[in-house]
Protein backbone atom coordinates (compact mmCIF):
# COMPACT_ATOMS: atom_id res chain seq x y z
CA UNK A 1 0.00 0.00 0.00
CA UNK A 2 1.46 3.72 -0.75
CA UNK A 3 1.98 6.29 1.93
CA UNK A 4 -0.56 8.45 3.23
CA UNK A 5 -0.65 11.94 2.15
CA UNK A 6 -0.78 14.94 4.34
CA UNK A 7 -1.37 18.30 2.74
CA UNK A 8 -0.36 16.77 -0.65
CA UNK A 9 3.16 15.15 0.70
CA UNK A 10 3.70 11.51 1.98
CA UNK A 11 3.64 11.03 6.22
CA UNK A 12 4.90 8.70 7.71
CA UNK A 13 3.58 6.85 10.96
CA UNK A 14 1.26 8.90 13.18
CA UNK A 15 -2.89 9.30 14.15
CA UNK A 16 -4.18 9.57 10.49
CA UNK A 17 -5.45 6.34 11.25
CA UNK A 18 -6.60 7.32 14.23
CA UNK A 19 -10.49 6.30 15.32
CA UNK A 20 -10.59 9.30 17.62
CA UNK A 21 -10.10 11.26 13.93
CA UNK A 22 -11.79 9.05 11.75
CA UNK A 23 -15.34 8.86 13.76
CA UNK A 24 -14.79 10.56 17.04
CA UNK A 25 -13.90 7.50 18.75
CA UNK A 26 -13.08 8.21 22.62
CA UNK A 27 -13.30 10.40 24.99
CA UNK A 28 -11.42 13.33 26.56
CA UNK A 29 -11.00 14.86 29.99
CA UNK A 30 -9.82 18.32 30.43
CA UNK A 31 -7.25 18.69 33.63
CA UNK A 32 -6.54 21.77 35.81
CA UNK A 33 -3.14 21.03 36.88
CA UNK A 34 -1.98 23.52 39.86
CA UNK A 35 1.27 23.00 41.39
CA UNK A 36 2.06 19.95 39.89
CA UNK A 37 -1.01 18.07 41.00
CA UNK A 38 -4.13 16.81 38.56
CA UNK A 39 -6.80 19.00 40.47
CA UNK A 40 -10.27 16.28 41.23
CA UNK A 41 -8.24 14.09 39.34
CA UNK A 42 -10.43 10.99 41.09
CA UNK A 43 -13.13 12.53 39.72
CA UNK A 44 -12.10 13.01 36.08
CA UNK A 45 -10.89 8.98 35.93
CA UNK A 46 -14.37 7.95 37.24
CA UNK A 47 -15.80 9.70 34.47
CA UNK A 48 -13.32 8.51 32.01
CA UNK A 49 -13.86 4.65 33.10
CA UNK A 50 -17.93 5.03 32.76
CA UNK A 51 -17.58 6.63 29.42
CA UNK A 52 -15.19 3.59 28.24
CA UNK A 53 -17.06 1.31 29.42
CA UNK A 54 -20.06 2.57 27.50
CA UNK A 55 -17.73 2.87 24.67
CA UNK A 56 -16.95 -0.55 25.44
CA UNK A 57 -13.09 0.80 25.15
CA UNK A 58 -10.67 -1.45 26.89
CA UNK A 59 -8.81 0.57 29.30
CA UNK A 60 -6.71 0.33 32.40
CA UNK A 61 -8.17 3.52 34.09
CA UNK A 62 -5.27 3.37 37.01
CA UNK A 63 -2.09 3.16 33.99
CA UNK A 64 -3.99 6.53 32.81
CA UNK A 65 -4.29 7.89 36.06
CA UNK A 66 -0.85 7.44 37.00
CA UNK A 67 0.15 8.93 33.54
CA UNK A 68 -2.18 12.38 34.58
CA UNK A 69 0.02 12.55 37.75
CA UNK A 70 3.54 12.24 36.24
CA UNK A 71 2.72 14.20 33.69
CA UNK A 72 1.35 17.38 35.71
CA UNK A 73 4.40 16.73 38.06
CA UNK A 74 6.50 18.20 34.74
CA UNK A 75 3.43 20.20 34.08
CA UNK A 76 3.87 22.27 37.40
CA UNK A 77 0.72 25.01 36.21
CA UNK A 78 -2.00 24.68 33.51
CA UNK A 79 -4.53 22.23 31.98
CA UNK A 80 -4.05 18.46 31.24
CA UNK A 81 -5.83 17.52 28.25
CA UNK A 82 -6.24 13.97 28.05
CA UNK A 83 -7.76 11.89 24.86
CA UNK A 84 -8.44 8.20 25.44
CA UNK A 85 -9.23 6.70 21.70
CA UNK A 86 -9.93 2.78 20.32
CA UNK A 87 -6.78 3.09 18.58
CA UNK A 88 -6.06 2.81 14.58
CA UNK A 89 -8.69 1.20 12.61
CA UNK A 90 -8.89 -0.10 8.93
CA UNK A 91 -11.65 1.17 6.97
CA UNK A 92 -15.10 0.74 8.48
CA UNK A 93 -17.16 0.95 11.44
CA UNK A 94 -17.03 -2.31 13.11
CA UNK A 95 -15.11 -1.71 16.59
CA UNK A 96 -11.91 -3.91 16.23
CA UNK A 97 -11.97 -6.75 18.79
CA UNK A 98 -9.16 -6.02 20.19
CA UNK A 99 -7.91 -1.98 20.19
CA UNK A 100 -4.99 -0.86 20.79
CA UNK A 101 -6.58 2.28 22.72
CA UNK A 102 -4.31 5.40 22.44
CA UNK A 103 -3.99 7.67 25.70
CA UNK A 104 -2.74 11.04 24.48
CA UNK A 105 -2.03 13.85 26.69
CA UNK A 106 -1.80 17.98 25.85
CA UNK A 107 -0.38 20.23 28.35
CA UNK A 108 -1.66 24.19 28.05
CA UNK A 109 -1.06 27.49 30.14
CA UNK A 110 -4.21 28.12 32.50
CA UNK A 111 -6.77 29.86 30.59
CA UNK A 112 -6.80 33.28 31.39
CA UNK A 113 -10.40 34.11 32.34
CA UNK A 114 -11.13 37.63 33.93
CA UNK A 115 -11.74 37.77 37.51
CA UNK A 116 -14.69 39.44 37.17
CA UNK A 117 -16.20 36.50 35.54
CA UNK A 118 -16.30 34.94 38.99
CA UNK A 119 -17.06 37.63 40.99
CA UNK A 120 -19.47 40.00 39.11
CA UNK A 121 -21.18 37.23 37.07
CA UNK A 122 -21.21 36.94 32.70
CA UNK A 123 -23.16 37.62 30.19
CA UNK A 124 -24.99 34.32 28.26
CA UNK A 125 -25.27 34.13 24.76
CA UNK A 126 -28.51 32.68 23.66
CA UNK A 127 -27.38 30.30 21.46
CA UNK A 128 -29.76 28.79 18.40
CA UNK A 129 -27.42 25.61 17.98
CA UNK A 130 -29.48 22.97 19.63
CA UNK A 131 -28.34 20.21 21.03
CA UNK A 132 -29.39 16.83 19.46
CA UNK A 133 -31.35 13.87 21.65
CA UNK A 134 -29.03 10.91 22.02
CA UNK A 135 -29.66 8.66 25.08
CA UNK A 136 -27.04 6.23 24.20
CA UNK A 137 -24.28 9.20 24.29
CA UNK A 138 -25.75 11.45 26.69
CA UNK A 139 -23.54 12.53 29.45
CA UNK A 140 -20.33 11.02 27.69
CA UNK A 141 -17.40 13.96 27.30
CA UNK A 142 -17.01 11.74 23.83
CA UNK A 143 -14.92 13.52 20.72
CA UNK A 144 -17.98 14.35 18.83
CA UNK A 145 -18.22 17.89 19.51
CA UNK A 146 -19.21 19.69 16.34
CA UNK A 147 -22.69 20.91 18.13
CA UNK A 148 -20.11 22.74 20.48
CA UNK A 149 -18.04 23.63 17.62
CA UNK A 150 -21.48 25.60 16.37
CA UNK A 151 -22.84 26.87 18.79
CA UNK A 152 -19.38 28.53 19.70
CA UNK A 153 -19.00 29.97 16.60
CA UNK A 154 -22.43 32.16 17.27
CA UNK A 155 -20.80 34.61 18.89
CA UNK A 156 -17.67 36.73 19.53
CA UNK A 157 -15.75 39.43 21.45
CA UNK A 158 -15.98 39.72 25.14
CA UNK A 159 -19.84 40.49 25.88
CA UNK A 160 -20.50 37.08 26.10
CA UNK A 161 -18.11 34.60 28.42
CA UNK A 162 -20.30 31.69 27.86
CA UNK A 163 -23.56 30.18 25.31
CA UNK A 164 -26.23 28.63 26.57
CA UNK A 165 -27.35 25.27 24.53
CA UNK A 166 -31.02 24.37 24.42
CA UNK A 167 -32.29 20.77 23.23
CA UNK A 168 -34.53 20.14 20.21
CA UNK A 169 -37.45 20.87 22.73
CA UNK A 170 -36.35 23.74 23.78
CA UNK A 171 -35.67 23.28 27.46
CA UNK A 172 -31.92 24.79 28.64
CA UNK A 173 -29.03 22.10 29.25
CA UNK A 174 -25.90 23.44 29.75
CA UNK A 175 -22.99 26.37 28.56
CA UNK A 176 -20.90 25.69 25.34
CA UNK A 177 -18.17 24.44 27.74
CA UNK A 178 -19.79 24.35 31.42
CA UNK A 179 -23.20 23.23 33.28
CA UNK A 180 -25.74 25.23 34.27
CA UNK A 181 -27.46 25.28 37.90
CA UNK A 182 -30.63 27.44 39.20
CA UNK A 183 -31.66 28.37 42.14
CA UNK A 184 -35.60 28.38 42.88
CA UNK A 185 -36.89 29.07 46.61
CA UNK A 186 -33.58 27.70 48.06
CA UNK A 187 -33.75 24.74 45.72
CA UNK A 188 -30.93 24.07 43.76
CA UNK A 189 -32.09 22.59 40.04
CA UNK A 190 -29.86 21.52 37.27
CA UNK A 191 -31.10 20.01 34.23
CA UNK A 192 -30.56 16.07 33.87
CA UNK A 193 -28.38 14.85 31.15
CA UNK A 194 -30.00 11.82 30.00
CA UNK A 195 -30.62 12.80 26.77
CA UNK A 196 -28.00 15.36 25.86
CA UNK A 197 -25.11 17.42 27.44
CA UNK A 198 -22.11 16.54 29.35
CA UNK A 199 -21.66 15.39 32.81
CA UNK A 200 -19.51 17.58 34.15
CA UNK A 201 -16.69 16.81 36.84
CA UNK A 202 -17.28 20.15 38.84
CA UNK A 203 -21.65 19.58 38.37
CA UNK A 204 -20.59 16.42 39.94
CA UNK A 205 -18.65 17.96 42.97
CA UNK A 206 -21.41 20.86 43.33
CA UNK A 207 -24.06 18.43 43.58
CA UNK A 208 -22.42 16.60 46.64
CA UNK A 209 -21.18 20.13 48.11
CA UNK A 210 -24.84 21.55 48.26
CA UNK A 211 -26.20 18.17 49.69
CA UNK A 212 -23.52 17.85 52.34
CA UNK A 213 -24.99 21.99 53.16
CA UNK A 214 -28.34 20.98 53.71
CA UNK A 215 -29.38 22.13 49.98
CA UNK A 216 -32.20 20.61 48.60
CA UNK A 217 -31.16 19.45 44.84
CA UNK A 218 -33.47 18.68 42.08
CA UNK A 219 -31.86 17.10 38.99
CA UNK A 220 -34.61 17.03 36.62
CA UNK A 221 -35.70 18.22 32.71
CA UNK A 222 -35.99 22.24 33.07
CA UNK A 223 -37.91 24.25 30.83
CA UNK A 224 -36.82 28.01 29.83
CA UNK A 225 -39.40 29.66 32.18
CA UNK A 226 -37.93 27.93 35.07
CA UNK A 227 -34.13 29.71 33.95
CA UNK A 228 -36.46 32.70 33.26
CA UNK A 229 -37.61 33.00 36.93
CA UNK A 230 -34.63 31.70 38.65
CA UNK A 231 -33.62 33.43 41.85
CA UNK A 232 -29.58 32.61 40.80
CA UNK A 233 -28.12 31.42 37.87
CA UNK A 234 -24.60 30.07 37.78
CA UNK A 235 -22.46 27.79 35.24
CA UNK A 236 -19.30 25.73 36.43
CA UNK A 237 -16.59 23.67 35.34
CA UNK A 238 -13.65 22.14 36.41
CA UNK A 239 -11.34 24.87 35.36
CA UNK A 240 -13.12 28.15 36.45
CA UNK A 241 -15.23 26.59 39.00
CA UNK A 242 -18.28 28.59 39.25
CA UNK A 243 -19.41 31.68 37.37
CA UNK A 244 -22.85 33.77 38.36
CA UNK A 245 -25.15 34.23 35.90
CA UNK A 246 -25.78 37.93 35.30
CA UNK A 247 -27.84 37.82 31.84
CA UNK A 248 -29.56 35.98 29.52
CA UNK A 249 -31.35 37.31 26.63
CA UNK A 250 -33.48 40.12 28.73
CA UNK A 251 -33.55 38.83 32.37
CA UNK A 252 -30.90 40.14 34.81
CA UNK A 253 -30.02 38.69 37.88
CA UNK A 254 -27.48 39.70 40.50
CA UNK A 255 -25.05 37.27 42.39
CA UNK A 256 -27.20 35.45 45.14
CA UNK A 257 -26.28 33.95 48.37
CA UNK A 258 -26.37 30.14 47.44
CA UNK A 259 -24.13 31.03 44.44
CA UNK A 260 -21.42 33.16 46.97
CA UNK A 261 -21.66 30.22 49.56
CA UNK A 262 -21.27 27.65 47.06
CA UNK A 263 -18.24 29.18 45.13
CA UNK A 264 -16.97 29.44 48.94
CA UNK A 265 -17.29 25.93 49.32
CA UNK A 266 -15.63 24.93 45.91
CA UNK A 267 -12.65 27.22 46.70
CA UNK A 268 -12.01 25.97 49.64
CA UNK A 269 -11.61 22.20 48.01
CA UNK A 270 -10.03 23.89 45.66
CA UNK A 271 -7.14 25.69 46.94
CA UNK B 1 5.14 24.07 27.51
CA UNK B 2 6.58 20.45 28.30
CA UNK B 3 6.15 18.21 24.81
CA UNK B 4 2.78 15.89 24.43
CA UNK B 5 2.69 12.35 25.51
CA UNK B 6 1.33 9.24 23.73
CA UNK B 7 0.79 6.32 25.81
CA UNK B 8 3.08 7.81 28.23
CA UNK B 9 6.23 8.75 25.89
CA UNK B 10 6.97 12.13 24.74
CA UNK B 11 5.57 12.79 21.46
CA UNK B 12 6.67 14.87 18.10
CA UNK B 13 4.97 17.18 16.28
CA UNK B 14 1.87 15.72 14.33
CA UNK B 15 -1.60 15.35 14.85
CA UNK B 16 -2.62 15.00 18.22
CA UNK B 17 -4.00 18.90 18.41
CA UNK B 18 -5.71 18.76 15.28
CA UNK B 19 -9.55 19.34 15.67
CA UNK B 20 -10.44 16.54 13.84
CA UNK B 21 -9.62 14.54 16.32
CA UNK B 22 -10.43 16.75 19.75
CA UNK B 23 -13.92 17.64 18.08
CA UNK B 24 -14.94 15.74 14.96
CA UNK B 25 -14.45 18.99 13.32
CA UNK B 26 -14.14 17.94 9.69
CA UNK B 27 -15.60 16.25 6.76
CA UNK B 28 -14.60 12.82 5.08
CA UNK B 29 -15.19 11.27 1.36
CA UNK B 30 -14.45 7.67 0.77
CA UNK B 31 -13.44 7.49 -3.16
CA UNK B 32 -13.07 4.68 -5.32
CA UNK B 33 -10.17 4.17 -7.09
CA UNK B 34 -10.12 2.17 -10.66
CA UNK B 35 -6.92 1.67 -12.65
CA UNK B 36 -5.46 5.14 -11.14
CA UNK B 37 -9.35 7.20 -11.51
CA UNK B 38 -10.68 8.11 -8.87
CA UNK B 39 -14.45 7.43 -9.53
CA UNK B 40 -17.38 9.68 -9.23
CA UNK B 41 -14.87 12.35 -8.14
CA UNK B 42 -16.64 15.46 -9.07
CA UNK B 43 -19.80 14.69 -6.72
CA UNK B 44 -17.38 13.66 -4.41
CA UNK B 45 -15.81 17.41 -4.48
CA UNK B 46 -19.18 18.76 -4.74
CA UNK B 47 -20.34 17.36 -1.26
CA UNK B 48 -17.50 18.28 0.02
CA UNK B 49 -17.74 21.94 -0.86
CA UNK B 50 -21.26 22.25 -0.02
CA UNK B 51 -20.15 20.53 3.89
CA UNK B 52 -17.28 23.11 4.06
CA UNK B 53 -19.65 25.76 3.26
CA UNK B 54 -22.14 24.69 5.88
CA UNK B 55 -19.33 24.32 8.46
CA UNK B 56 -17.24 27.53 7.37
CA UNK B 57 -14.27 25.62 6.73
CA UNK B 58 -12.22 27.26 4.35
CA UNK B 59 -10.83 24.69 1.80
CA UNK B 60 -9.69 25.09 -1.73
CA UNK B 61 -11.25 21.93 -3.54
CA UNK B 62 -9.92 21.82 -6.60
CA UNK B 63 -6.50 21.52 -4.89
CA UNK B 64 -7.91 18.88 -3.58
CA UNK B 65 -9.30 17.41 -6.16
CA UNK B 66 -6.14 17.35 -7.72
CA UNK B 67 -4.42 15.82 -4.86
CA UNK B 68 -6.54 12.82 -5.04
CA UNK B 69 -6.13 12.69 -9.16
CA UNK B 70 -2.50 12.34 -8.02
CA UNK B 71 -2.80 10.10 -5.27
CA UNK B 72 -4.69 7.67 -7.01
CA UNK B 73 -2.54 7.53 -9.31
CA UNK B 74 -0.10 6.03 -7.37
CA UNK B 75 -2.47 3.86 -5.58
CA UNK B 76 -4.21 1.93 -8.58
CA UNK B 77 -6.91 0.10 -7.38
CA UNK B 78 -8.24 0.37 -3.87
CA UNK B 79 -10.06 3.36 -2.38
CA UNK B 80 -8.73 6.74 -1.30
CA UNK B 81 -10.11 8.32 2.03
CA UNK B 82 -9.63 11.90 2.26
CA UNK B 83 -10.19 13.65 5.39
CA UNK B 84 -10.23 17.33 5.46
CA UNK B 85 -10.15 19.34 9.32
CA UNK B 86 -10.04 22.75 10.60
CA UNK B 87 -6.24 21.93 11.61
CA UNK B 88 -4.80 22.90 15.24
CA UNK B 89 -6.43 24.08 17.41
CA UNK B 90 -5.91 25.51 21.11
CA UNK B 91 -7.93 24.67 23.75
CA UNK B 92 -11.04 25.64 23.47
CA UNK B 93 -14.49 25.28 21.12
CA UNK B 94 -13.93 28.47 19.21
CA UNK B 95 -13.14 27.67 15.32
CA UNK B 96 -10.14 29.86 14.48
CA UNK B 97 -10.64 32.74 12.39
CA UNK B 98 -7.55 31.58 10.00
CA UNK B 99 -7.16 28.25 10.33
CA UNK B 100 -5.07 25.84 8.28
CA UNK B 101 -7.13 23.46 7.40
CA UNK B 102 -5.44 20.08 7.11
CA UNK B 103 -5.60 17.50 4.07
CA UNK B 104 -5.51 14.09 4.65
CA UNK B 105 -5.29 11.30 2.33
CA UNK B 106 -5.37 7.35 3.34
CA UNK B 107 -5.05 4.64 1.07
CA UNK B 108 -6.60 1.02 1.45
CA UNK B 109 -7.10 -2.08 -0.86
CA UNK B 110 -11.17 -2.33 -2.27
CA UNK B 111 -13.45 -3.90 0.36
CA UNK B 112 -13.83 -7.95 -0.58
CA UNK B 113 -17.75 -7.63 -0.67
CA UNK B 114 -19.02 -10.91 -1.78
CA UNK B 115 -20.25 -11.29 -5.52
CA UNK B 116 -23.64 -12.34 -3.87
CA UNK B 117 -24.40 -9.28 -2.22
CA UNK B 118 -24.90 -7.68 -5.35
CA UNK B 119 -26.75 -10.59 -7.40
CA UNK B 120 -28.94 -11.90 -4.59
CA UNK B 121 -29.16 -9.09 -2.22
CA UNK B 122 -28.37 -9.31 1.49
CA UNK B 123 -30.09 -9.60 5.14
CA UNK B 124 -30.29 -5.97 6.75
CA UNK B 125 -29.81 -6.32 10.73
CA UNK B 126 -32.20 -3.91 12.60
CA UNK B 127 -29.95 -1.62 14.72
CA UNK B 128 -31.79 -0.51 18.23
CA UNK B 129 -28.87 2.30 18.07
CA UNK B 130 -31.12 5.43 16.46
CA UNK B 131 -29.90 8.80 14.55
CA UNK B 132 -30.12 12.33 16.89
CA UNK B 133 -31.72 14.55 15.18
CA UNK B 134 -29.51 17.44 14.47
CA UNK B 135 -30.90 19.70 11.06
CA UNK B 136 -27.30 21.79 10.95
CA UNK B 137 -25.71 18.65 10.70
CA UNK B 138 -27.93 16.47 8.64
CA UNK B 139 -26.71 15.45 5.37
CA UNK B 140 -22.93 15.73 6.07
CA UNK B 141 -19.66 13.59 6.18
CA UNK B 142 -18.47 14.89 8.89
CA UNK B 143 -16.38 13.59 11.49
CA UNK B 144 -18.51 13.17 14.30
CA UNK B 145 -19.22 9.46 13.57
CA UNK B 146 -20.27 7.41 16.98
CA UNK B 147 -23.92 6.70 16.28
CA UNK B 148 -22.31 4.49 13.44
CA UNK B 149 -19.66 3.04 15.38
CA UNK B 150 -22.37 2.09 17.94
CA UNK B 151 -24.48 0.55 15.27
CA UNK B 152 -22.22 -1.41 13.76
CA UNK B 153 -21.23 -2.84 16.90
CA UNK B 154 -24.13 -4.50 17.35
CA UNK B 155 -23.83 -7.11 14.86
CA UNK B 156 -20.78 -9.38 13.95
CA UNK B 157 -20.58 -12.09 11.52
CA UNK B 158 -21.36 -12.71 8.06
CA UNK B 159 -25.37 -13.61 8.00
CA UNK B 160 -25.83 -9.49 8.02
CA UNK B 161 -24.24 -7.45 5.35
CA UNK B 162 -25.02 -4.29 6.21
CA UNK B 163 -27.68 -2.60 9.75
CA UNK B 164 -30.81 -0.08 9.12
CA UNK B 165 -31.22 2.94 11.24
CA UNK B 166 -34.05 4.30 12.53
CA UNK B 167 -34.14 7.45 13.26
CA UNK B 168 -35.73 8.90 17.09
CA UNK B 169 -39.31 8.20 15.74
CA UNK B 170 -38.56 5.13 14.60
CA UNK B 171 -38.54 5.88 10.95
CA UNK B 172 -35.73 4.01 8.43
CA UNK B 173 -33.45 6.57 7.57
CA UNK B 174 -30.17 4.93 6.26
CA UNK B 175 -27.68 1.65 6.62
CA UNK B 176 -24.70 2.47 8.70
CA UNK B 177 -22.65 2.96 5.59
CA UNK B 178 -25.18 2.88 2.70
CA UNK B 179 -27.91 4.99 1.47
CA UNK B 180 -31.97 3.10 1.26
CA UNK B 181 -34.45 3.30 -1.59
CA UNK B 182 -37.69 1.55 -1.88
CA UNK B 183 -39.89 1.12 -4.74
CA UNK B 184 -43.32 1.22 -4.20
CA UNK B 185 -45.87 0.58 -7.10
CA UNK B 186 -43.28 1.51 -9.72
CA UNK B 187 -42.31 4.36 -7.43
CA UNK B 188 -38.88 5.20 -6.23
CA UNK B 189 -38.63 6.09 -2.91
CA UNK B 190 -35.61 7.14 -0.78
CA UNK B 191 -35.59 8.98 2.82
CA UNK B 192 -35.42 13.17 3.13
CA UNK B 193 -32.12 13.80 4.95
CA UNK B 194 -32.96 16.99 6.36
CA UNK B 195 -32.82 16.14 10.15
CA UNK B 196 -30.47 13.26 10.19
CA UNK B 197 -28.39 10.76 7.72
CA UNK B 198 -25.59 11.25 4.99
CA UNK B 199 -26.44 12.46 1.83
CA UNK B 200 -24.69 9.57 -0.40
CA UNK B 201 -22.77 10.20 -3.41
CA UNK B 202 -24.09 7.11 -4.72
CA UNK B 203 -27.70 7.77 -3.77
CA UNK B 204 -27.43 11.46 -5.70
CA UNK B 205 -26.38 9.67 -8.56
CA UNK B 206 -29.15 6.80 -8.57
CA UNK B 207 -31.73 9.46 -8.26
CA UNK B 208 -30.56 11.33 -11.16
CA UNK B 209 -30.49 8.75 -13.21
CA UNK B 210 -33.90 6.78 -12.01
CA UNK B 211 -35.27 10.66 -13.07
CA UNK B 212 -33.25 10.23 -16.43
CA UNK B 213 -34.97 6.74 -16.87
CA UNK B 214 -37.96 7.81 -16.69
CA UNK B 215 -38.90 6.90 -13.14
CA UNK B 216 -41.25 8.74 -10.70
CA UNK B 217 -38.65 9.56 -7.61
CA UNK B 218 -40.12 11.27 -4.09
CA UNK B 219 -37.86 12.25 -1.44
CA UNK B 220 -39.56 12.47 1.70
CA UNK B 221 -39.56 11.33 5.65
CA UNK B 222 -40.87 7.48 5.44
CA UNK B 223 -42.47 5.29 8.07
CA UNK B 224 -41.65 1.64 8.66
CA UNK B 225 -44.69 0.52 7.00
CA UNK B 226 -43.27 2.00 3.72
CA UNK B 227 -40.36 -0.23 3.94
CA UNK B 228 -41.88 -3.45 5.29
CA UNK B 229 -44.74 -3.03 2.31
CA UNK B 230 -42.10 -2.07 -0.26
CA UNK B 231 -42.18 -3.85 -3.57
CA UNK B 232 -38.32 -4.04 -3.74
CA UNK B 233 -35.48 -2.52 -1.26
CA UNK B 234 -32.05 -1.69 -2.05
CA UNK B 235 -29.01 0.26 -0.15
CA UNK B 236 -26.18 1.88 -1.96
CA UNK B 237 -23.13 3.73 -1.38
CA UNK B 238 -19.87 4.92 -3.69
CA UNK B 239 -17.87 1.73 -2.71
CA UNK B 240 -20.24 -1.40 -4.30
CA UNK B 241 -22.78 0.56 -6.28
CA UNK B 242 -26.04 -1.19 -4.77
CA UNK B 243 -27.06 -4.61 -2.91
CA UNK B 244 -30.94 -5.53 -3.44
CA UNK B 245 -32.47 -6.19 0.30
CA UNK B 246 -33.52 -9.78 0.84
CA UNK B 247 -34.91 -9.42 4.37
CA UNK B 248 -35.54 -6.99 7.19
CA UNK B 249 -36.48 -8.63 10.61
CA UNK B 250 -39.81 -10.91 9.70
CA UNK B 251 -40.25 -9.04 5.85
CA UNK B 252 -38.54 -10.95 2.98
CA UNK B 253 -37.92 -9.87 -0.34
CA UNK B 254 -36.85 -11.09 -4.11
CA UNK B 255 -34.68 -8.94 -6.02
CA UNK B 256 -36.79 -7.06 -8.45
CA UNK B 257 -37.15 -5.00 -12.09
CA UNK B 258 -36.42 -1.42 -10.86
CA UNK B 259 -33.13 -2.39 -8.63
CA UNK B 260 -31.84 -4.81 -11.21
CA UNK B 261 -32.38 -2.03 -13.86
CA UNK B 262 -30.96 0.63 -11.74
CA UNK B 263 -27.65 -1.54 -11.54
CA UNK B 264 -27.34 -1.82 -14.87
CA UNK B 265 -27.28 1.97 -15.63
CA UNK B 266 -25.02 2.10 -12.58
CA UNK B 267 -22.52 -0.33 -13.70
CA UNK B 268 -22.36 1.32 -17.42
CA UNK B 269 -21.35 4.31 -15.64
CA UNK B 270 -18.64 3.17 -13.25
CA UNK B 271 -17.13 0.03 -15.43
Amino acid sequence: MIQDWLNGQPLGAGLQRDRGLAYGDGLFETIAVRRGQPRLLERHVQRLAAGCQRLRIPCDVTQVAGEIRAYAALLGEGVAKLLITRGDGLRGYAPPADPEVRRLLLGSPSPAYPEEHRLEGIALYPCTTRLASQPLLAGLKHLNRLEQVLARAEWSGTEHAEGLMLDQGGRPVEGVFSNMFLVHDGELLTPALDHCGVAGVMRGLILELAARDGLTVRVSPLVLDDLLQADEVFLCNSQYGIWPVRRYAAANWSVGPVTRKLQGSINEILE
